[in-house]
């Protein structure tokens, strides 16, 4: 019998980007009812938005605080079992970390926390807790990108030795914060290019995490030092919106990284394209459902979403259509909800989850994502030439 | 307050291609609920099929006859408002006159029916019951197979003179049907290839269909003459597996489409381009956040999914994310379930709902789609070049 | 020791298009040297034109007649050996005649003749004089075409069921011929649209050739039947500017194939898609280097110019530059008049030329390109569905 | 009346792989003809490659010196007048020292010399004799290249703010170097990885410079900051195969260069993006005549060789066929070629040449590229994170 998850989200009132995004996200599936919210810290907002959304008043509450006292009140067949966590940066540990201590699980956007500070102490909390915890890096969780990390620990490339990984877009090229008109690009500019929401980093936080996750991921390799320049361009900008650096990995390999927000007319390509030392492989988000394997001498071979047995059971399990029916981002993302309900569905059915469904970003790529951040600005900051990756 | 419709559907029990595709549709924007099914005929599989949804015994049916008595006689507040149907095309009529004759709004997989007879009695129950209606034809949901619609009609490419559709398919070039071992293909194969569940078409129904009806969307004209080669190319076939055809259009223009489902290696990638006195555009399903829109000695235009202001509020309409972020099959599927919820809410509330959410495959699509079918068959059969499309 | 051969051109004057094509393509590798030209019937143009060649005077002609008469006279050494005629069509049979019988080998440029009357008498002069013989389908001349013919003869795409063939192209989409202003486009137009130049057919003759050729050469297969929508859509236009036709091939495949110059916004792309039992392949001039084979349930492989020795001696052999530098339309070009000199420096040297050599086109492809003109104009005007392709 | 210029070449015997590029690029248009040569330090070697070549023994010779001195001898209608120079570049400097001084023009394959240094020296020999220069920086050839640059200057993209530039290749993947098969990649491969040979730098030398003068060319700005990691990925190999530098510009602007030669399937996609305030640019050889322009919110545009009077008249001035025709490498090679010799002609006539025929690179691109060589290997010798791009 199909048993639905109860879900609650924090954040992602109307007008939000990324709260719509989780929905449509977690409803892909059919695998969550949502059934509370604080979806603003704005009580009214918060209550608006619950309407609009078709819940009922008693379950759309003003604050994080409130949701978890009275949800642990409810009956345990009734109260929320998941919570997905939408607020910006600086709202992501309390929340997070209340979740978990009061027993639920956690979809969290990321960048995970506001400071690696807050990652190390969250780390603690879902070790302690043992509840489970799942961090939207989007990117992972497009068929081809899951094949492009299987097809190198296959071993099939040989020993990787470089990486090249980029996140071009174009949206913040002017300063838009704090203008007066409400637009989407506006009320997101405002909050992503504030510190006191997004913390030490702007793009870097935003998109640069997404290109580091996206590197470590695919090359299954850490990266051990980084020598970045990272750039305020438009004038105002209180936080760097470009970036770009060149990185080395455990294995000796090296890579190049950059993420930027200024780039005029570019919209979201995010790019990763990896050599080894039997060949290499190349994917982007423009043509998602493509993965280009390329060898020396040999014919450059076009992995494609649902393209047949020659894929991996991973690839497999997270495409929904046959070939040749495109698969986009909010399937990306949806993989990512069914993934993480998946396992805590066997989680309370006391069962070993499959390898395929534990294949979500979880805490570990958080607090390296912080890691990533703290580091690449302090790079960006220093003199010296290469800075050791520490957490 | 967000009310979301009460959907039931017919077919698409376990292992069923296109019912699982509709259900994530459905999902995808929160605008319907599942709450009863007969999802075979046989009922043992509707039953399980129902139970591996979750939803209640007591409103999983053996069949669609029950379906309708039974929810008939629930109240009206818990009684299903939309039924979707998702059967073999041998089903199709029946199924849709009942749910229209007892109140249902109807959504309904094409080709629309078995015969072009039954779609025009189909029709007739249509306009005497008055109640909604919407066919899948998934391609016309893609915002910029939208955008290109409006580009037509807005006048840009002057008068239309050439349309070429395309929809080439490899999944059927070898005979599969009726295979023993338990396949997605060989399923799918067996009732597609068969003309009791099917009719008297293969691939001119199955996708024919879907490129006629592309080609009539896109350039607001009808097809008026007809010139058809169809042939069954897999030894053993019951019905063509591809076919080509020139057309004529009401305005003089002329047209060339193409189907086939042996064109090995191929998947999905339908594609339409058109041409008037000023200028051309084409879309193809495997780039398909992408619309190319040509003009002698000018660059070439890429519009794109959210791109900008430029986009008709058509396209911005049925658009989630920002531009840059693919949106695939499934959203474009979702889109026709998002407008005609939107549909159904506006009639519920007694207002005229807004042109874009009216940009659905109605009725009238379905029996243009369903003359193609007969059209298209009888040219092949002919000795005469050019036939007249005749309803 | 490297030895020249002794190049001369009749037509091609100061001004033609494709006269200029064929003297890059006869220099690009340093097989021919050009000694003498009647580039115009008008004898001061001719005059002109050679000067700005760099021609001495007593070797520019003012007729093709002069040319032949003249040239004889000289020595052995310092005659003319190979004849390149690039002239409008009806100035194609009487130079090619003439100078077959006075013993010089021939390169013509396409539609062959005016008539497949004149194009049957020359076949008869070439085989009666043993003279070779280039018809310049240049499209045939590229690497990737070459690697597709191969490809299909080999086998590996089992035996063939479809070809699809196009040839787009915009720059027709106006009435432009006979404009008073001097311009590439209306000096071309002007004469390409004149049936008293050009003969029966416009877009078919021009361009449908090529995408006929172009079918047979990659396919190995003949015409048998074709069934044809020949149209001219701008006013006042003398000779059809679009087309389309359903094609029989001798094995029982079937085809498509499109030609048009209204297209607006459409280039050159020349495409060709060629399905078997066992898989297919596409290849474009958008993209000439790339070849992409493809087969179901398997990753679609990018074969690519220069790319490894899994390429067939017959790519190999007509390639200049290691893989990634792109070899274009000159290149193809050239490809033809090399593999002539090869041809006819075996000749010379009383050898059996390599049959990568003897692959360009030749008097049977001329033949079959009149005739296919021939065909493809009376099933435009036949009531009849199928005509038979008669020569 | 056309005058083509005699031309000599240094280096460039039968297996090497620029010289035939050379010799192809100087005869497509008809500008060049090939007099005399010293294609080998071997002597044997130099006569065989001259007998291949057509050329008459008198004037073949058996060293550059040999060449000049016999050369001056002549008449001066009969003498060389060009001097293409194609050795590998520890013999670049002294024969363009010889034959600037000798009063010949030279074109001379890049990089420019074997070390800054003699860089700086020959800067001074063209300014004191006055005789034209040309380096073969290839990729500025390409009409596309050409309207890039031409549209940052008009202004059009606004400020630059960012550029990317990469040269991917990979056959260096493996240890190739004096192998003992005779090869086209082993001969190559052995020249260019030999100090003795190549100098300080492998990839940086051999294909970095092009990814760097790209950058200076198209963007209209001058590198001054530069911080990179160089990298031996190859065991056992002697220079650089892999590199990649953060830069800054003298505006301001910031970039990103990378160039590999182990990126294992790889051909050599040399590609540039550029953005401005205002919008941005990419081109890439792979798709070498179509230029995006991008701008937020607006539909990207595709600039297209020969697409129409939108484009600059140093794109047009670069192009030898209509749209669609594709122009490949050799054509951007050839471009160089025909612009020198329509400089050396004006010069002969005491003109002024055109803007688009001086656009060709010289020697201060030669000196800034071998200033790129010394500071780019300085720097990834460096614990200084940036250094001052000093010649």
């Amino acid at each position: 019998m199909h048993q639905k998850l109860r879900l609650g989200m924090i954040g992602g009132g109307l007008g939000a980007f990324i709260g719509g995004v989780h929905r449509n996200a977690a409803q892909l599936d059919n695998e969550y009812d949502l059934v509370c919210g604080a979806f603003s810290s704005n009580p009214d907002k918060s209550k608006a938005s619950g309407e609009h959304l078709g819940l009922p008043a008693s379950r759309v509450y003003g604050s994080y605080q409130e949701l978890f006292e009275k949800e642990k009140q409810l009956p345990e067949n009734e109260r929320v079992q998941v919570i997905s966590i939408v607020t910006p940066n600086h709202v992501h540990f309390e929340p997070a970390r209340l979740a978990l201590e009061n027993g639920f699980h956690v979809i969290l956007d990321k960048p995970m926390t506001f400071s690696l500070e807050e990652a190390l102490k969250l780390q603690e909390v879902v070790e302690r807790t043992g509840n489970l915890f799942c961090l939207t890096h989007t990117y992972t969780g497009y068929p081809m990108v899951k094949e492009a990390r299987q097809l190198v620990a296959s071993g099939k490339l040989g020993k990787i030795r470089k990486v090249y990984v980029e996140y071009p877009q174009g949206w913040l090229s002017t300063f838009k914060e704090g203008g007066s008109v409400e637009s989407h690009d506006i009320k997101q500019a405002t909050w992503r290019t504030d510190p006191k929401q997004s913390g030490i980093a702007g793009a870097m936080g935003d998109i640069g995490t997404h290109a580091f996750n996206l590197a470590e991921y695919v090359s299954g390799l850490s990266v051990t030092k980084i020598n970045a320049d990272i750039n305020v361009v438009v004038e105002g900008r209180l936080l760097d919106d470009d970036g770009a650096a060149l990185l080395k990995f455990n294995n000796g390999a090296s890579g190049v990284l950059f993420a930027t927000q200024i780039a005029n007319g570019e919209e979201n390509n995010v790019k990763i394209r990896v050599y080894g030392e039997l060949g290499g492989l190349e994917w982007q988000q423009e043509d998602a459902n493509s993965l280009q394997v390329k060898r020396l001498n040999h014919p450059t071979e076009i992995y494609r979403t649902a393209g047949g047995n020659y894929l991996s059971s991973f690839a497999q399990h997270n495409t929904r259509t046959p070939a040749g029916h495109p698969e986009g981002y909010l399937e990306a993302f949806a993989n990512l909800y069914r993934n993480f309900a998946l396992c805590v569905k066997a989680r309370m059915r006391g069962e070993e989850p499959q390898p395929e469904w534990q294949d979500y970003p979880g805490i570990q790529d958080g607090v390296r994502g912080m890691a990533f951040i703290e580091n690449v600005i302090a790079s960006g900051k220093s003199d010296q030439k290469w800075i050791d990756f520490t957490i």
